[in-house]
């Protein structure tokens, strides 16, 4: 009689730092797929297009130029989902929508404000984060660093959200390598909750160790795992100071993240080593993702670090980097996270150790050099 | 100088069932869109594809060969995510991939079993739900009451997710008319939410209103609010024991909510009326959502009930389904909840009230009649 096993059988695991379940149905990646098919991310693309609203010294939709900027550069974002200034919200305006019922807990509303920014990694049109140098890397991290630094100083900024969507199947609109950043007047749902659950792993074991981190312990479980084997091992890659890793929750396909090894609040605490440490691992990894499948791998990665240098919380928080990438079987088939992920929980096919084994075999030379 | 305006104006509304925010940003609708684009629905099929393993007689994937069904079909999805027999997951089995930190509060799991069916809605390929007639709608109703009234009465079974994923762009491979029955051992996450802020909104008033529901309370408020006006109203349509509207928290651009009336704890407590009222409701609903845009509208739909009908909480629940579309301009222009959405919240760009206020305008005739 066999045995339950990890790479066989259904089963659900905790994500402790959304504080939610994920079904993980391994058997099931043997599943035909007849569905819709990505197109495959055309490869050419000119070092610089003047069609390109990033590229240097070209228009943008709205009107304004484009410096003729030779590293990373940081303009406003033309269509901010937020703005600095606007009317604060009153009973009154809710009325309109709410009607008597305005005052009810069914109809909860705040005003949110903000900016929002995007930030091009390099003026090369035809390149991406994998295949930018580590020096270039660097640059992109420290200009996250000012703009992380900037938007603390500012007391109406609760939270600053780093993210990138690369890719058309990740709503990206245009393949030149940026990313943005959304900076609010509130702290928003997802890390508002990772903040709770890494103050409640605190909170719970204060009395023996008032610096108690889950990362922190996550980090060191996952280096002794990875040591004992193969099969537990959900290793990427790592250096002295980041780690890449599938997280053992994963819910993407090769969903990772990259975590501090020590406890670091945010991106403002970094020197230079780690700087150069992180931009390493950042390569590492998104170099392996395009050799999986030999394509520009889409994915949304965003930061999680405390919200600004100065939330009340700030102490708690352990710099780390999500990665959730759609791929699953191949440049142009996907995961869809619909239907009973939507309405029920998210589902996964293949293990976190299955993938983060197939990721651990890539080459971390592009497959286009 | 202008006050606060919730057409104009950012701000969050809070979704009282899945306690969450939602971050909207009704000015950013004007952002022109140069990404992806959606394939357009091929609309021609024919009656019955020989090539499809959906359709009455032909053979599955897996060798089986279907039923020359005539009405509603149900059977086992050959690539179920659960099993109904599976060995139980010991501490033993996780440390396989949990090594020595197997006890650890970071690698939590528990083992996952059910039962997944695939229910035809109609032996017809060329059709989908708005175009089936009344009756035949009542019929698929009457499926999933009976597949409900079944897997109810397992003691294995502590939860049945039905569902439809409808559209290429929703993950669908199938365009044969046809939805899912996910049935498993333990209730997931996004419907214990739910649970849990129906009983929280219950107890805070259980002293004046032992039946205090959210959802009663939120159907009548809307109510009120269509009868004040276009303004507030989020209503699409309703008759006697159903309405269909957009929630104040809405996240997709077009998601609504189907919601009963009066008090009814699942499809299992529909009297024969009830039946013909709710697909009035699915077929008026689905309906407006392929005029909005003259195509075969793609969505994800599900309902949310009693996890089963001995459920301790099954009083508590209230039946409701959502429907989760993607598409946001055109037949071919849709939302993408990525980047920001994933890793901070999820983000719309026109109100609730706007979208209602669209669809509610839409003919209840369908566009190809
Ligand atoms: O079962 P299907 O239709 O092949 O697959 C679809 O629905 C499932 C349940 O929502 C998802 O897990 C899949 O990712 C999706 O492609
Ligand atoms: O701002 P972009 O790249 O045009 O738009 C993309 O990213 C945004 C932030 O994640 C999302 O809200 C949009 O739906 C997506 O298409």
């Amino acid at each position: 009689e066999e045995g339950f096993s990890f790479s066989d059988h259904s089963h659900r695991r905790f994500n402790p730092l959304a504080g939610s379940w994920v079904l993980c149905s391994p058997h099931r990646a043997k599943r035909p797929w007849l569905g819709q098919v990505e197109d495959a991310p055309r490869e050419q693309r000119p070092a610089h297009d003047p069609t390109c609203f990033l590229c240097p010294g070209n228009r943008r939709a709205t009107g304004a130029t484009n410096d003729h900027y030779t590293s990373t550069y940081v303009f406003p974002n033309d269509y901010a989902a937020v703005h600095a200034e606007q009317p604060d919200c009153s009973t009154d305006s809710l009325a309109v929508v709410a009607g008597e019922n305005a005052s009810s807990a069914l109809f909860r509303v705040e005003s949110a404000r903000g900016q929002c920014s995007v930030v091009c990694f390099s003026p090369r049109h035809d390149l991406t984060l994998p295949e930018l140098g580590l020096g270039e890397i660097c640059r992109v991290i420290r200009t996250w660093q000012g703009i992380y630094a900037e938007l603390s100083a500012k007391p109406s900024i609760a939270y600053i959200q780093i993210f990138e969507n690369k890719g058309a199947a990740m709503g990206c609109s245009n393949p030149h390598p940026h990313g943005q950043v959304w900076a609010l007047s509130v702290v928003p749902s997802e890390p508002a909750k990772e903040i709770e659950s890494l103050k409640a792993y605190r909170q719970a074991r204060i009395s023996t160790n008032p610096s108690a981190c889950m990362l922190c312990a996550y980090v060191s479980a996952e280096e002794d795992n990875a040591a004992a084997g193969e099969q537990s091992s959900r290793l990427v890659l790592q250096n002295k100071s980041f780690m890449a890793l599938v997280p053992f929750w994963a819910t993407w396909p090769f969903e990772t993240m990259i975590v501090a090894k020590s406890h670091v609040a945010s991106i403002a605490d970094l020197c230079e080593s780690q700087i150069a440490d992180l931009a390493e691992v950042v390569q590492g990894l998104t170099c392996r993702y395009d050799n999986l499948f030999q394509c520009s791998f889409p994915y949304s990665m965003g930061l999680h670090q405390a919200p600004t240098t100065t939330h009340p919380d700030a102490a708690c928080c352990h710099l780390h980097m999500h990665f959730y990438p759609p791929l699953l079987r191949s440049a142009t088939v996907r995961k869809f996270l619909v239907g009973f992920e939507m309405m029920a929980e998210p589902q996964r096919d293949l293990t976190a150790e299955q993938a983060a084994s197939r990721l651990r075999a890539q080459s971390s030379t592009h497959y286009k050099l």
